[in-house]
């Protein structure tokens, strides 16, 4: 049975943004900024945010769809690989102790009391630990200073038993999550979210230190499924630095040809039903319908949307960005929501912290 | 009359990569890495060049185009648009110089003799003249070592006249780029190339110091011309560092939906055919036919390829990456080879070292 939410997405899309002023404005501000281009910052005035929202019109699919009445997807089971490479990654961390008597350390900075990261943070702590890894919190209060963060920053970032940190997002307003991360060394940055990491995961012939842990297990995902990349097409809804951009950035390192998709996109599914490969990061349940998906395409789930069900014991339960009930009729292979990307972020964070210690110890 | 070059060009598309047994390398790559991810780095296998080479197969499209039999489309013109920006910013260092009695200064060092570096930097150092910029070369020979470069890069980077350094590219072989643009101080990198500045630019919510020169400019073309991007579908064919990858994070900012098309693209012309905007950065001459266009779209034409013309007094005339004779005749509006895009390059080099000395005397 669909959920409640997913009964009134079904029939509220195609969705929009929320208000059609605003790309009116930005269309002015377009015309301004041509008048004015030595005048004012170039970008700054187009920096709006993505708002992906339902729009009240019905829904008009101008092309038909091969759509059986059987599942015939395979599910590809992010748990399991995860905890194939959380076992690997507990020998090489075993081997590295045996070899020159070190272990990876990750250092946790939490502000706040957030339940949702407590629960984050406890769980990147305990697969820590699982693996043999060294883990350490700096728990600063709700109300904590930029000095003070910084200064919980610097006593992990000068620790050379700390080789990989995290700063738990989102902050508390009053912190600037840019300047932090911005002083964050880059190479303790396992979150791989520093814009130099960024820079030279975008750029040819370079290397990041890190990969953003998300993104880089839904690369893991196709490839441990036997889904080859190159010269594939391969659409990516969503374009947040945590998860849209850089899954964009890396399908085409593999020589995918890469669309991206947003919440200005018109008619999103005419570009998602040519994709081979579509990775969902839009954080919208059941925006991605079987009919927006191509027959024997492969699709990584990224969304993780909390739809309420009262026959769940905690009232509500997850569901992704894909209607997961169309698309395994239609596509080749499809990560499941729970259970598929999920599990594989905390893996790639402890293998990104495994791959610091190992440069800082020049351990092969 | 269509150039030599064009007419073999023509025969020959669609192009391919000159071996396909690369590709299949990579795929074993892949599969390869798949068994591997925590005992070798992620993406050095995967970095394998862009090769637009032509394949001996015939050129088969299977959809229609309306092309008229008249030219249609509006010419972009790029020189009397850099024109009117250079223009603007001698006004600017004139208000710069009457104000605070300081001038926006640009260093540029050169290595070796190559023809064609000379002339670009000639041309550079000439428009700071003309707009009453400073600008400083440092010439070093052929044969200098690492050690050298830096030092000259150093004395740049320290001196407060000098607001933008440009290291004239290719560097002769024993010199490798990317160490050198580490080097540069992020807030001098007029040319926008370090990574920092690349990953800025990437990243939502975030500004880069400065944008590459010339997708800037091609954006800056689209914009004086009145072509809004906001939601429209845009195709990058290439993805250099230099161009195409900066092209595609620039529009995408804009809110195109963007598609980005290489060597390793099957049917490119199925994406392109469908885009609203076209920015081409392939550097194969004639690539892009009329049928690979759709209809009203605008193409920015980036490719700058010499073919023979014996009817040229120096044997040789510029075309783009676009079949201009094909395209006006389905487009809207086009740049023009030479007079578009090329143009644009040294205005927004003006325009990112005036940038840069208005930051560092906080004159607005």
């Amino acid at each position: 049975m669909m959920p409640r939410v997913a009964m009134s997405w079904r029939m509220r899309i195609p969705w929009r943004r929320r208000s059609s002023s605003r790309a009116l404005n930005t269309l002015n501000d377009d015309a301004h900024r041509s008048r004015q281009i030595i005048l004012s910052p170039p970008l700054v005035s187009l920096d709006i945010p993505d708002d992906w929202a339902p729009s009240p019109h019905s829904l008009h699919f101008d092309f038909p769809v091969n759509c059986s009445h059987e599942r015939t997807a395979a599910i590809i089971d992010g748990k399991s690989i995860a905890d194939q490479i959380r076992s690997n990654i507990g020998s090489e961390v075993r081997r590295m102790k045996e070899s020159i008597g070190m272990v990876p350390g990750l250092g946790v900075i939490m502000v706040g009391q957030r339940k949702d990261s407590e629960t984050y943070v406890r769980n990147k702590m305990m697969a820590c630990e699982e693996v043999g890894m060294k883990s350490y919190i700096a728990q600063l209060p709700d109300h904590c200073t930029k000095d003070q963060l910084l200064k919980a920053l610097s006593k992990f970032d000068v620790d050379p038993s700390v080789h990989g940190i995290l700063v738990q997002l989102p902050l508390p307003q009053h912190l600037d999550e840019r300047e932090i991360m911005d002083v964050l060394s880059p190479e303790k940055d396992v979150d791989g979210f520093h814009p130099i990491n960024m820079g030279n995961l975008a750029m040819r012939g370079r290397e990041p230190l890190f990969i953003p842990c998300t993104p880089k297990g839904c690369i893991e995902l196709l490839l441990r499924s036997g889904v080859g990349i190159v010269g594939k097409k391969a659409a990516v809804i969503g374009r947040s630095n945590i998860v849209g951009l850089p899954a964009s950035l890396l399908l085409q390192r593999h020589h995918a040809t890469v669309s991206i998709v947003h919440a200005f996109t018109k008619n999103p599914e005419h570009i998602t039903s040519g994709a081979d490969i579509v990775v969902t990061a839009a954080g919208v349940p059941n925006l991605v319908r079987g009919n927006w998906l191509k027959p024997g395409a492969v699709v990584i789930d990224v969304g993780t949307n909390p739809v309420e069900d009262p026959s769940c014991e905690r009232g509500y339960r997850l569901i992704g960005d894909v209607c997961y009930e169309e698309a395994v009729r239609v596509v080749s292979a499809i990560t499941p929501v729970p259970g598929g990307v999920g599990p594989m972020t905390i893996a790639m964070l402890l293998s990104n912290t495994l791959d610091s210690a190992r440069r800082a110890y020049a351990f092969t």
